[in-house]
């Protein structure tokens, strides 16, 4: 079994501009945390776009959901912004149905020290491997249905909708 | 749901003496660990031991099972030396058919930066949350259910035994 | 011999904020680097201010300026954002000449780990210890006179105005 | 002017051995240190020997003292074992008399994340620049004579003889 691990950029791949003082993105650190993991799975990497999940536009997303349905695997890592990760779940369950889909991110830059990225990214790849059928977000250890889920701008996490949004019988 | 984490040491949790050039033990970085993964699953830590795995006595062993029996979580991942790992599995496996036991480590203590540790505790903890009852380890991304595993001592991976073990009708 | 250290910010200092992604100022990890050098100088840490030096106004200038008058030690270091060191090491050497003053900075903050920072606090510490009274910049492993020195814009290195400056006569 | 550097091994340079869970010494890392400070000083890194410095044999200090006597250079930094690094600087400083050599070490590696080595480079190379020729030990953010020093094998620290060699008259 293969995984498909897709990058489309977000706090996980920035990294810092000595000469400038700002954060931009070069290439994914993907492979780098995979050797770093001593992963041993299959795993097949391909840079989608590397961008700021806030900058993504409905054409960046349809180029995700196209990339998706013409992959082989049907086992799916997606390295996502966390701020419009939930856009993109939804747009993808829509229309997918048979693959295993797993978003994901992290609060702090792999290059920068004290990153959530190596955990979370080792927690998608088993969710990845043993989960259905169906689109997911896993962050913080924890993984989320796509339609149960929603990030927390206060507290920078995801937690599920059902927690808070009990409308009044 | 909350997780149970036993901690019994192994690589994982070694540390460098700068008195004396050794490696040694001090306490557990597992809550660290789950800190810097902004783990937000309820996880409860006990560390039953601090040896490395070649260093574990039959009376270590039983402790590790008479905890696991003991614990009221049915999910539990435990952190162990990789070198009797599969010993220790296999002890579980006899006396435990109703919870989801994860056995996990790493091939680089933690706090030498270049560990493959955060990866290995975010993988074994979705393992705990998504695999049926039973005991498995889980090391570089995958897992190996107990009793098809076993530790290639030369390249220092875990792999399936049926690949090596067929043997002719 | 104590050294006094004075910390005015700078990219040395700068931190991730992990909910709005963004590089801020919290407080110095000036004293974490010489935990972390276990550094047995005697030093005596202040900080004046937690600005960019690109923020430095003619009063923050100022305000370093008394503050290295009213100094009891004669050997100070101070840790400046590298964009207008040169200004303000110029100011000091107008009015002070009977310390030792070393300007220093990073090019990449301490906290995002492939830092500068904690070998020029090491350069810095050895020059101020040695050096006689006068006002330098140390950066990358060098020192140079505070009216011998420019910033490259481009390559973000120091380098000494003679190589530049010569004028055909 | 050139900086000399030559190598011979220590705590500076160990490595963790991942299969066998052992220190070792595999090639340097001053060259990767030297980057990480962007150091912009013209250095010629020579490796003599990769040992820990209480294996250092009499004809391995020869090698050290016949190598400074070749050098072009007359500043020489040598990264060093703590262990014996004073008998090592006696025999250099009993034949050497137009040199500055310094020489440092590290108490934790370079590889584990939490080392002084960074710091005590950065200092060692600012003292070789500045240092009249002598034979200094450079740790912790000091810098020693030969004949002033002792490794304190309790702290771990360098600290001057004559602290605690005073005689009674």
């Amino acid at each position: 079994m293969t995984i498909k691990i897709f990058v489309t950029g977000g706090t996980f791949d920035k990294e810092y501009n000595e000469l400038r003082g700002e954060l931009f993105f070069k290439r994914t650190h993907v492979p780098e945390m995979l050797k770093l993991g001593r992963c041993k799975l299959e795993v097949d990497v391909r840079t989608l776009m590397m961008i700021d999940s806030l900058c993504m536009t409905e054409a960046d997303r349809r180029n995700i959901l196209e990339s998706c349905k013409r992959a082989t695997e049907d086992r799916i890592v997606i390295t996502h912004g966390t701020d419009t990760m939930v856009e993109t779940a939804k747009l993808l369950a829509d229309s997918i149905k048979d693959e295993t889909i797993i978003l994901t991110g992290a609060m702090v830059p792999y290059k920068f020290g004290s990153s959530d990225g190596l955990f979370n990214l080792g927690s998608s790849l088993a969710f990845a491997q043993t989960l259905p059928a169906g689109v997911y977000i896993s962050m913080n250890g924890k993984c989320f249905r796509w339609d149960n889920v929603r990030k927390n701008k206060k507290t920078g996490e995801f937690e599920e909708r059902q927690h808070y949004a009990r409308k009044p019988s």
